[in-house]
């Protein structure tokens, strides 16, 4: 940090332990200790400098971020960095690049899909980056629908070969990011045809490039699939485009640990459960879920941030404005936010924990609570990075006009944020997912077998449909279990309700189309108890440090009566609150939000984000806002000259009334 | 159009006569004729190509404006428009720039503020662009509060001179577009000193650059601010930074048309009425809310006809899959945004009929309902910007992962529309503005005067906080009488509410302060009732065309039972209708939907945007989706080798593991 604190008057009202905060923030000491570490690495080495990243055009933003990626791996092996540590390390690079792909999708998949001969020829390549990997799963005319996909993989016997190909313009590979420039292999999902019948859609590893000149082999033809959203965010990326024309690759490059082709063109199913699968779903949709924490939390820190150093309105006498952090209406939107943040990382701790758990039922073939399993991984999936997305754009409309320059970082945070509501599952369709499983659990609960995991409050639907909130005064609220047991009973009854109306259905598919916005409003009030209730027993750990863990409690309130406040019209349409209780909640948040406020910018600092992590000026640790943004304006490219190019061939020909002539 | 069109089939649905719904979108068949012939003209001329607008670098996006900007006024000249074409020219070019300034803001403050002597000396030159203006009020430390700038204009009675200066950092003129790089001259706004005393701000027109070379005059300082939100979007103007050092105008350069300097350095107010400044308010705001109703239906409109292209999931039998259109989580979302679009497209309209009777009025000295004007342009201005600014969102949402891609047109209609929500008054601001003319007018109903205007139905207090509502049945709810009622009730009764609140503070403003979140909801509440009377009382005008009037009484039907539904809580919690009549809207609201279905391509050619002026690939007229976008792909400067640059320097090195002497 450079120069005067401008936020230490704020730092000083401070009323809990900060330091600990981190370590809660973070997981662990040991969480915490690397993270610290690998995030001041990256941000002193000017090499990751990426202030540039906005002013870019395509081509050198690409070049940059090849270069980075690259020199980003020579650091990690002369560092000779754990696994932990290099992802931690990419991780703040902060820029997309192949290598997430390559990391992130290539590798987990031959290690969960290849056969272990398949996984020895091909992960100590793939380790070393001696062939870089991608993930070539959708196609221009199918995203969602796996089974949708057209391209073909065709067995021939006669040469023991699969011809892949592109049957149509619609089945060219779309959007596999890493493809576009740089994989020298991809996972290619297509449709698997032996003896002219078909088999579904199975992955196999096609090489796309020569490993010599780098040149598309015979019979692909890829590209990258141009411009997306934002000015530099996901620009650094090549996702691309590819289409194969009659390729043909050896028999065991099709991913085989659970189903196998034979050499007379056979498929053969292993012993191998097809759950597998679930575990690397899980394990995805946790990181989505934490990166969605990560996301919120930048953005809530600056505008957080900004809020305290922003003075309008209210000034007596000559005095300086008021903060705009100390408006109600502010408060009203930033907070809960705040809490949003907290309350995701709390829930992604603990489906890190599922993962395992679901990791030790699968190998013991312990498969009854994967339903619900699925249900609450593909749930939050969806809850996390919808809110995330939509309060990214809050927080950047929180810093009022300047949070519109790319230099308060919230422009790229939220281009390169918002992939996440459609990738892996776009949020609506996994929501019905949810639905659908809610709605079987819902009309089981005659047949004896209780519900499990997070759905076990179902099990409790008598007492849920017969509750009555007993609230009387604010304070009420502030009881863990009245907040828990009005949201079971909202989710409950939602539930319950649907269920219902679609029982008058003859036919249910027919039921479930028609009441599909009711069925993703019951899913989402189930998914934000579970983010509630994560929370709530997160608070019922040990959590040492001077007033840590009230500071907590206070999220906590703010997150669920803000919750219960914004979808009042669930509780009161449920009867699960009266009017007059749901007024009660409400004071009761604005009373929390009283109790947040000194605390507000040591919650954000609690984060321990660099400046160049958070690559914002109105985010600065410092609070030294306005002469940055100042200095910051003559960097851009407009300004290499005083007088704009394009002066002497329009501008003075429009003042000087010269046009006839003019060539335009 | 080239090629077939496959949405016919999607045409040949429609039940309602689409000639004569565009004329009642346009607003009367000579602005539909004007706006027809205007946009094709612009869309047939190559010079307007924006297809290429995303990859350009800063220089060459800025560049290419200029010239456009200037081709575009060389048009206006040689086919000699009239102002009403000449406007819609420059918005069917549909690209920020400085020209948006010098005509909608720098021209009309020097009609509005300037006596008819500066008029007469400035216009001309303005009218020519002899001279180019733009709007300098903001700094960078200074938005909303107007009354917060730090610029000063001192009166040296020696020299009749004022001298314009900034006397700190905050005290930059930052923001005014236009200014960066082309205005010759700025409306400055600035805080009047004579005889060291404080007037307050006044405008003052201030040339910046000469004439001759284009280079600042001395004393000035002016830069770009840098690049913002998106890629093209509002990087095509140059938003500036502009400092003072001492800079002297001659006295009749402040704008005198209410009060004037004397030569002595007396303040003198003249006898023009202050409150003229609410008329161009007005028509400022009408203005935004017409944009609003355009940028919303483009959105809307690229969403449904990509929705009736896209196929997902639900083939049969080897089928095509199901159009997503007709999924109703998709018309869910979708139909309530077209509905939005028409709405705010009849409230921008009777905006429009309210500036002349606000004009009619002032002319008259009567200014008793100016405080209803005021806080029902700026309500709306809040309402339609926010609504817009999230559906545009929306609608890229439900375009899966295309909608992220340039070419599907969405990030740049989102990027550049957002700044909508924040300029000419943050929206939070404006609705808490109208709060206080709320909170005024019910505490002055006990008083025997009767509100006015959109607060009329307030003089009917006691009915509607009586109110109950008598739905029994789904079908209940297309009465509009049955549907305006719940609105007034819950807009009355949450206002009501909040006085009552109010009143138990013993100092008002700290009241209003701490409350200032719910009276943000009752202005809301207020401000979708007006929008929904007005969309009724257009329903009762006469409405030509086969089934047109027919398709519009669904679309109100659809916004007003939408908006029911969404904002259920503030009908539950006053008690306006019961759960039961508030789960008949949502049934109701699915009918409504599959009345809309066979008519939602057509509803959205009513709009009648040429492919052009849409931008957008997936919003294609044809609906030839696929093939475009595969082919635009190509055009990405990153095409332009297969072998991307950057491949001898990084790839190449890392895959063959020799990173160790590699320069990076």
């Amino acid at each position: 940090m450079e120069g005067a604190d401008y936020l230490a008057a704020e730092r000083k009202k401070t009323e809990f332990d900060v330091e600990e905060m981190k370590i809660v923030w973070a997981g662990s000491r040991h969480a915490f200790e690397v993270s610290d570490r690998i995030s001041k690495l990256v941000a002193n080495d000017p090499a990751f400098r990426k202030d540039e990243r906005t002013m870019l055009p395509r081509k050198e933003l690409f070049k940059n971020t090849l270069r980075k990626a690259t020199y980003a791996w020579k650091r990690i092996n002369e560092l000779r960095l754990s696994e932990e540590e290099a992802s931690k390390l990419r991780f703040y690079v902060d820029e997309p690049s192949f290598t997430d792909l390559h990391w992130g999708m290539f590798v987990p998949a031959i290690k969960g899909q290849g056969t272990d001969e398949q996984q020895r020829k091909w992960l100590p390549l793939a380790y070393k980056m001696q062939i870089i990997g991608c993930y070539a799963q959708t196609e221009l005319g199918h995203g969602s629908n796996v089974q949708g996909l057209e391209t073909t993989a065709t067995f021939d016997p006669q040469t023991d070969e699969f011809v892949i190909h592109s049957p149509t313009l619609t089945s060219s590979k779309w959007w596999p990011g890493g493809l576009g420039k740089v994989s020298t292999h991809g996972l290619v999902y297509a449709r698997l045809i032996t003896d002219g019948q078909e088999h579904g859609i199975h992955g196999f590893i096609v090489q796309l490039r020569c490993l010599e000149d780098h040149k598309p082999l015979p019979g692909i033809t890829i590209g990258d699939i141009g411009m997306k959203f934002g000015n530099g965010a996901y620009n650094t990326m090549d996702n691309g485009v590819l289409r194969f024309d009659h390729v043909r690759i050896p028999r065991d490059q099709m991913l085989m640990r659970v189903s196998r082709v034979t050499r007379e063109g056979k498929v053969v199913e292993s012993d191998v459960p097809r759950q597998l699968v679930y575990g690397t779903m899980v394990f995805v949709r946790q990181t989505i879920v934490q990166d969605a924490s990560c996301a919120l939390s930048r953005a809530v820190c600056i505008a957080t941030r900004y809020s305290a150093v922003r003075r309008q309105f209210g000034s007596q006498n000559g005095g300086p404005e008021t903060q705009v952090i100390d408006y109600k209406t502010q408060q009203s939107r930033l907070f809960p936010l705040l809490a949003s943040a907290y309350a995701f990382r709390f829930v992604g701790e603990w489906l890190n924990w599922l993962y395992t758990d679901v990791m030790r039922r699968l190998q013991a073939n312990e498969f009854s609570t994967l339903p619900e399993v699925h249900a609450c991984t593909a749930g939050l999936k969806s809850l996390t990075t919808s809110v995330t997305a939509d309060g990214i754009e809050e927080c950047r409309k929180l810093c009022g006009g300047h949070g519109y320059l790319c230099t308060s970082g919230l422009p790229e945070l939220f281009a390169v944020y918002v992939p996440a509501c459609t990738y892996e599952g776009d949020n609506i369709v996994l929501q019905l997912q949810v639905a659908r499983i809610l709605m079987k659990t819902v009309s089981q609960l005659s047949s004896g077998k209780p519900p499990v995991g997070t759905m076990a409050y179902l099990g409790r639907i008598e007492p849920l449909m017969q509750y009555q909130c007993n609230v009387q005064k604010a304070k009420d609220w502030l009881n863990p279990n009245v907040v828990l047991e009005a949201f079971e009973a909202r989710a409950a009854r939602m539930s319950v309700s649907c269920a219902q109306k679609l029982s008058q259905f003859s036919y249910p598919e027919e039921g479930f189309a028609e009441l599909s916005a009711d069925l993703v409003e019951a899913s989402v009030a189930h998914c934000q108890l579970i983010v509630v209730s994560k929370f709530i027993e997160k608070l019922q750990q040990d959590i040492p440090g001077k007033r840590v863990k009230q500071l907590l409690e206070v999220l906590c309130g703010i997150y669920s009566l803000a919750l219960l406040h914004k979808h009042q019209g669930d509780f009161l349409a449920t009867s699960c609150v009266t009017p007059k209780q749901a007024s009660l909640a409400n004071d009761q948040l604005r009373e929390l939000y009283t109790q947040v406020r000194p605390n507000a910018i040591a919650l954000v600092d609690a984060f321990n984000y660099t400046d160049h992590f958070l690559g914002s000026i109105l985010g600065r640790y410092d609070g030294n806002v306005y002469p940055k943004l100042y200095e910051a304006a003559w960097k851009d490219p407009l300004n290499e000259s005083v007088v704009p190019d394009g002066y002497h061939q329009y501008i003075r020909p429009l003042l000087k009334q010269q046009l006839r002539a003019a060539k335009l």
